[in-house]
């Protein structure tokens, strides 16, 4: 099953647009091109519609959100919906500002999203509402853990069936979420939290797997992270001594480029619930 | 000939001023510093004229252009035109919005280029209108191909007459023409197409090369592209297994480090038209 | 001592605020978690504020600067004066044009800055007059030699007394320096200069720094100057054949990221005047 969703990416090469921040903006381009997308990276208003309009989905990502951008995700995310094109949403930093909080609110309110992807503290700032949070760590309750799993799977459905979008709760221990089905993945390495944009890159990717698997976004966002984490594992696995996370987040890139579905289907760890 | 070229480059450390795009910047900065070149990105109003004008030569792309980098690319461009710099134009995605064609079509009327570098499809829809143009594939004609080949270097070759600007068509099989002569170069590696910026790099080096070699823009801008080919090739021997695309991109930066004006001498492949 | 510094990075984790520039940002992003530290970019200026509260100290880079950041390096700049969070200036291209200069003067009177750290040309600018400047290289006197090491160290130290700041000149000899104590360091390689943005991650390697050893501006700051000479020269060891500058880029992270105190203290190579 995942092994057909990654195969679909490779062999309809999606065009994939990205609004997205500046910092890890590159990292995207060179992991949509490593799983066989193609990606567009425009930002200003008086095209991204237009932009939105010629490809197969759209990342919005508020990483680096500003006063000029924020009206280019609204506007290309309507667009896409009209499209009926797959839609992400990356709410990086949601809780740490006003600004980034109530901008993820924004973007629900307006646009359906097919995925939404965070880190736990974004996803509970977007489900539990704006008063809660003060800052980057103030809504960071214990990471997703063997103890809390059910919890958390449970409100990763519950958020799920309010949005209608499947949910990605990435961390030690993923969790992608629609109403009714949870896929729970074991993938991964530590040492990708010393990375920037392992996040960033992984919804970027994403996109291209919904665009690949359009009558099954469960499924292919499961892929997608599922790949991710994957290999996360085989490029630490290529580390050698004085290598760090530079090299490390090379070798991620890398694997993902050469990452065939048989690998994907036979690494892949994770229980369905 | 070649050689003398990227000895130039190297002899003179040209500043090359880039107005750019914020996806492949980095990587812009650093081939500029591996070919022996230093790099500015400067891209707001208030002093892109000033800059232009301490540097020897300008690097146009419009990559992620927007509301307030148009201005400056148009400013910018007119300085190194009084500065009587060369200036080279990047129309990236030419062809996929209204805004990047239109946009290019501006910088065309307001600005003498020295020389506009893309892939064919951006350089058909600056040459042929915008009316032909529907989005990133529907201006693709086929990729220039042995069968193609004479149409393209003459299509080439009309172009530079009509804007006086040498042309670079690169892909497959690189063009590279003023109005009587092209060079048609078959260095290069499929695998270039698998990283974000290639085009971009070049661009940026090919303003190093101008800069360093004032009278002889289409040799310059031949070396340029050879030089980029060469190091694809090169970079592409040196992968081992399990290196996939980031890892490719640095190699590729190395080998511009390392490559010498013999190197580009003996491994340049190509015909004069 | 400097293995002290390095080692409360590593055990407090520092959150550092970056307003910097989006050709070197990534790798700014990377060294952060390479040394300990998180990173997090915001620069509109709907945020900074709140962003710079919720952060142990505040990076501001101008080497991007433009019309929509230079009110959020300044707000963002006195909030953290507000909440006695250290602050450093990078002003990257002070000299090369009035923007730049003018910006870096305007920043100068409205924030007192806990470290400002550039090359010798930049706080030349900064210390003796824009009148004095005209581009890029025009204020670019002699690199800091043993010949001008004492008058390099005397300046330093006016220009710290003028400001209240720690100022760290980076160049083949590093000076970092208070009123009253100067720090000359002697490591780094001369190839760290043909990678983009060595200046750039050593500013936000130097607030985490800052942040990580509150009651000791002057030796955090030689510390972070000190592990970036040193990892420079160790990843200059690592380098074989066919690397160049990408390589080496991705090895000073990676060097950073796997630096000891111990490897620090026993590295290091200074003399305090």
């Amino acid at each position: 099953m995942l092994k057909t969703m990654l195969e679909n990416v490779r062999e309809t090469a999606p065009l994939v647009h990205n609004i997205t921040n500046y910092v890890t903006v590159n990292d995207c381009a060179n992991i949509l091109l490593a799983c066989g997308a193609s990606p567009i990276m425009a930002d200003d208003i008086e095209e991204v519609e237009e932009i939105t309009s010629i490809c197969g989905g759209l990342n919005i990502n508020i990483g680096t959100l500003g006063q000029s951008t924020i009206p280019s995700m609204l506007a290309a995310g309507k667009k896409a919906n009209a499209c009926r094109h797959p839609v992400l949403l990356d709410p990086v930093g949601a809780g740490a500002s006003r600004l980034r909080t109530e901008t993820a609110y924004q973007l629900l309110d307006a646009v359906a999203f097919t995925v939404i992807r965070g880190n736990i503290s974004e996803i509970k700032t977007l489900a539990l509402g704006a008063g809660t949070t003060k800052g980057v760590d103030a809504d960071v309750t214990d990471a997703v853990t063997e103890e809390t799993l059910d919890n958390a799977v449970s409100f990763a459905k519950k958020f799920a069936e309010k949005t209608g979008a499947v949910i990605a709760i990435t961390g030690a221990i993923d969790i992608v979420a629609d109403a009714q089905k949870a896929y729970v993945i074991l993938n991964g390495h530590p040492m990708m939290s010393k990375i920037t944009g392992t996040g960033c890159m992984l919804s970027a990717m994403t996109v291209a797997y919904l665009v690949a698997n359009p009558d099954n976004a469960l499924e292919a966002a499961a892929a997608s992270v599922g790949a991710m984490g994957l290999c996360g594992q085989r490029a630490h696995a290529r580390l050698v001594e004085k290598d760090g996370n530079a090299t490390y987040r090379n070798y991620i890139i890398d694997e993902i480029y050469n990452l065939t579905g048989d690998d994907l289907e036979n690494g892949a760890k994770y229980e369905v619930q």
